[in-house]
Order: structure tokens, then C-alpha cells, then sequence
């Protein structure tokens, strides 16, 4: 969809979930380098486990998409591929495994609240144009996203920053 | 600074600092921009109040580089590059103004997002660094941004979202 056919909220709700499909898809492509990068057992669980929630998430947006009497597409998302491009650019020049570590936690929270600012507009437009199946599949899927940001605040408050300072 | 040289926390914390001091710089140039696309006055005086915010961040950066020992500089941010590339793709596209004011709301709450995940870090960073003076003064941003984010949610909810619709 070109952004000049946004004549409604319904356009504007689906440019954005567009736009979501597209960042879940390049998550899905990055999170497996950016989970290789990591030597803590528990760090690496942690991206692998969002590796397969990201999955379950973009099958729901697919969902998503059904619901709204429409086919998946994608929209351009410059904002998932600059967060990738600094994480691979950070991650390239570390070499200590600790630094790396915190790094890693720090570019996948930026991921993930990338998603919670998406998925939180997404959920309003959807309130507000009463589908509440759509807001209850979307939901699930914020839920989640919020889930991993506190793990992995927890895990570096708790270890990972104490190893790498 | 290259990110070659990220060899300790300090200069892990460094080069997030100056991507932060990038980003802010961008926001400072866009945020009058975005401000002009509103006809509501509620919705703008937030803008013009957050852009005359991103003025005081701006002037913490360069006190937090200050008691770092470092002059202030900047490092690539792709991703408010991105932000902003989206935000004013999708205005650009629009002409109904309550659209444009639902638009706005999703794309200061993304540039939001992005801050509070990169001042979270960089004060888990300070924290570990034992820098106590440099904690407060990003905490006291970190508040700023959870508080606007607040406040545009509560625009959308009570008044904007609805004439979208």
C-alpha cells in the first residue's frame, strides 16, 4: 500500500500493521546473528525464545490482516533497519564478551520497544474502529513484548552490566 | 568516536551518549516541523512544550558529557533518521486533519519510545559506572519522556483517536 491511499483510520491502522509486518519479518531475519553473538547461556535462551515468539507474533498480524478482509503486505520501515544497522555496527566492534553481552541486551530492548510504541498505536486504532478480535490478538502479542523488555532489564541489572563494567 | 574503540563500559556508555545527542539534535530540527501539521491546539502546545523539553535534554547531554571528561560529539543514529523518515512519509501523505493529529500522536509517542529505551540504558550503565551525578541528571530526562508519552496517550484516548475515526 502507497502512504498517499490513507483517505481513513482504517488506512492509517493498516499502513502501520503493514509497517509491523515488515519490522517482525526483519526481526525474524536478525535475532538469530544477534543471538549467536552472545556466550551467556540464559542471554542466548532469552533471544532464542523471542526468536520463536517473533514467529507467533507474525502469524498473528496475519490473523490480523484476515480479520481485515485483506492479504499480507509489507510497508517500508527505515526505523527497524536503522535499529538493526547500529546493533550489527556496535556488535561488529566489541570484542570482549561481556561488553557484547550488554550491547546485545541493549539493541533488542530498543527492538523491543520499537514493537510496544507499534503495537500500542495499532491497539488504540484498532479500539476505536471496533474490531476487538483484532485488539485481542494484538494484545497477546504486546504482552509479550513488554515480558522480554523486563526480562532483560532484570538480567542485566542482575548480572550482565555488573560482568561487563 | 569510532565504535572501534568500544574496549571498556565507559566507552560502551560513550557512544550511546553520543548517539543520544544525535538523536536529540534531530528531534530539535523535526519537532517544529511536526508542530506546524496540527490545527489542534492542545496537540501542539504538547509539540511546542516537548520541543522546548528537547532544548533542556540537549543542554543535560552536554553536562553529562562535561562530567564525563569529554566533549560533546556525536555518533550516527539511523534510527531517529528512520523515526523521522517515516513520521514525515506518512504526513506527507495525508490531508484530513484529524487523520494528520492521530498520525502525529503515533510518531512522537515512536521518537518517545526510543528515548526512553536509550536513556534506560545509559542509566543502567551510569549506575554500574558509579557515576551518581550523571544517574540523576538522565533520570530526570527518562521522566520527561515517560510523561509526555503518557500525556499524548491520553490525547489520543480521550479526544483524537475518536475524530479519526
Amino acid at each position: 500500500m502507497a502512504t498517499k491511499d490513507i483517505n481513513n483510520l482504517e488506512d492509517l491502522f493498516m499502513h502501520q500493521l503493514e509497517s509491523m509486518y515488515y519490522a517482525e519479518k526483519e526481526i525474524q531475519k536478525a535475532m538469530p546473528k544477534m543471538a549467536q553473538k552472545t556466550t551467556d547461556s540464559a542471554l542466548r535462551a532469552a533471544a532464542e525464545h523471542h526468536l520463536k515468539e517473533t514467529g507467533s507474533q507474525i502469524q498473528r498480524l496475519e490473523r490480523v490482516f484476515k480479520a481485515m478482509g485483506k492479504s499480507p503486505d509489507m510497508a517500508d520501515c527505515p526505523t527497524i533497519e536503522g535499529l538493526i544497522e547500529e546493533a550489527e555496527e556496535v556488535m561488529d566492534s566489541l570484542s570482549d564478551k561481556n561488553l557484547m553481552d550488554a550491547a546485545l541486551i541493549a539493541a533488542i530492548q530498543a527492538v523491543e520497544h520499537h514493537e510496544i510504541t507499534g503495537y500500542g498505536t495499532l491497539i488504540a486504532w484498532a479500539r476505536q474502529l471496533g474490531r476487538q478480535e483484532v485488539v485481542e490478538l494484538l494484545e497477546e502479542t504486546l504482552q509479550e513484548e513488554k515480558a522480554m523488555d523486563k526480562k532483560l532489564t532484570q538480567m542485566a541489572e542482575s548480572k550482565i552490566n555488573r560482568l561487563a563494567a
